[in-house]
């Protein structure tokens, strides 16, 4: 996409909103110049700020609304009576085409619902999953659905399939990314039904993926492969214990650390190097979760960040538009009616599974 | 229980059999000195060892035989067509009172399905699940099911919190152990259908647990419970990723600090207290699930650890006998049929859907 980029910013949205998400959007314009902002949220507090700023002051809107959606409001409480929201403007802007993306560190459940309603979702998507990366033994890795669907079928994880596929290309630049389903074990009689239904429906229908089949927890990390494909239940859990992990092993170093003499200076020499090394766990830099599946691009931010995290939301669907996320989704779906029908391995026609789903 | 504890040991199980079971046994004598020995393998291998280690020559008996479960087995097969395998007869021996428990660190398939089919399950529990402690923020955790049940019904999980809470104050020695479902969300509304029916189930008819509702990932190693409660797939994937998580911090440090003269300098300061900091997390220490639920008791070795790993597996095995945890489990199940049909917030008589399990 050549000229602007314009971006809907839900200015209220976040523990730190406004400031982390102004300042997010002057941070961002570093690795894209290119990008215009749109503001929603209260003028009288978001204009002053603006006005200091001399990158944002000429390539940004304010528009004014005094209504938000709380942090303890039901998605369906911010879908039918927030409809002047500075998240609810966000969002419609990019359906009016007035932005190409919304970014929105607001309640999560109140998104999802309110972008999925606005926005539809694409054309053979059933559901749209909440998508990013994470980041790995050496890669980055693709990780859906997170928890956007706590229930799924088969179907559904055979979609998230494509769209992962789509997304490890478009975002992580390779060309026949290693997409696998998440399992107990590897073996191909291991798990339960809803695993064994995708993997064989994956197996049988969509031959333009690179997939591998099962991985186990241990897996995601080690970055065996490049997408991992789960329910919505699972992948929540899965994504919040790996954080807690983390978390765990960096408390235990610090206390470590401060509990003698020569471990504190130990650390100031280690530091420089660890610093290094650590900067890829850095919550801010892995900020930005796209709503995938949808026809428009909505980007949830971590609640808790600041500017440098919002920075990093605000450029991950900068990317995203810019690489035309939704079209490569489309075309991939096509790709998989048309083989479905066309060839198998064993020669037959196989059944329409999934395209049945797609019209 | 006074007096001996005689443990059956699968001595041909694990990556480093017999060598890590023969000395695991030796090291486990530390904690219990009161354990006695039945080795069950190849003799002409097992014997020479424990004739040269004094502490184990005169507790210990070796049975011989040469049928072992293969790792690659399937639980079927070893079942069926491995009646005189090393892990088998040391099942065996439990049924047949001639060991308090069996300790195997071979195949984990083969394991379970034996042990359940030898044991059977207690009096009020379907289906048995893998438990253990896992080191998180300032405590241990309990953490069942880590895999047994990838299915479960919200009368399984249910039976799991009572078998939880009871192990929790078995192993852990506490009053009133925390216990939660594990979920995408604290909030009552939260997740899919089982975990709701369960939550609502332990809620109406468990009264006797200290039960604090739904807690999310993050939880599970900060701390915020004692006990976590989720089916085998969601357990199985959770432990595989927390531990995925700790390693690859842990590599990405050491490759930090092999990244430079000064870090390494710093590293050599701060080893001492970082090395007691870790210690919690070294997964030998960690070693040993027990497969909770059967008229026996069986414990889980890591397959891959040392003696240091396979001693602690022994020791849970040892603990658990002495506090006789399958008859804690029974008289807690016991109370919850009472209060469940005697009993309730509301005042009014509740439906007997846990009590029907149990008889």
């Amino acid at each position: 996409m050549s000229g602007s980029l314009p971006i809907a910013l839900d200015a209220m949205g976040g523990d730190k909103a406004p400031h982390s998400v102004i300042h997010g959007a002057r941070l961002a314009l570093r690795e894209y110049p290119n990008l215009k902002f749109r503001f929603y949220g209260d003028s009288a507090v978001i204009e002053p700020v603006i006005r200091k700023i001399k990158e944002l002051r000429d390539i940004s809107e304010v528009v004014h609304t005094e209504e938000v959606v709380e942090m303890h409001d039901k998605a369906s409480v911010a879908l039918r009576q927030r409809k002047n929201s500075s998240m609810r403007l966000a969002i419609n802007a990019v359906s009016k085409k007035e932005a190409c993306a919304v970014v929105s560190a607001g309640n999560t459940g109140a998104l999802m619902a309110t972008a999925k309603y606005v926005f539809k979702t694409l054309n053979g998507i059933a559901r749209p999953a909440i998508t990013a990366t994470i980041p790995a033994h050496q890669r980055r890795v693709v990780l859906l659905d997170m928890g956007a669907n706590v229930d799924c079928t088969a179907e559904h994880l055979a979609q998230f399939a494509v769209m992962g596929d789509a997304y490890a290309r478009v975002v992580l630049g390779l060309e026949k990314p290693k997409v696998a389903l998440l399992n107990v074990g590897a073996e191909d009689s291991k798990g339960h039904e809803l695993v064994q239904s995708a993997h064989q429906l994956i197996k049988d229908s969509m031959h333009q993926i690179n997939y591998v089949g099962f991985v186990e927890g241990n897996d995601i990390l080690e970055g065996t492969v490049d997408v991992v494909v789960t329910d919505g239940f699972t992948g929540n859990i899965t994504l919040k214990t790996a954080e807690g992990s983390a978390r765990l092993i960096f408390n235990a170093l610090k206390d470590a650390i401060q509990s003698s003499f020569w471990a504190k200076i130990g650390y100031m020499l280690a530091k420089p190097a660890i610093s290094v090394a650590l900067r890829k766990f850095d919550p801010r830099r892995n900020n930005g979760a796209i709503l995938l599946g949808l026809n428009g691009i909505a980007v949830k931010s971590h609640g808790g960040t600041d500017a440098k995290g919002f920075a990093h939301a605000i450029q991950v669907a900068a990317k995203l538009v810019e690489q035309d996320i939704n079209n490569k989704i489309i075309e991939e779906l096509k790709q998989t009616a048309i083989k479905a029908t066309v060839v198998s391995h064993s020669g037959t026609v196989q059944p329409l599974r999934v395209s049945e789903t797609i019209n």
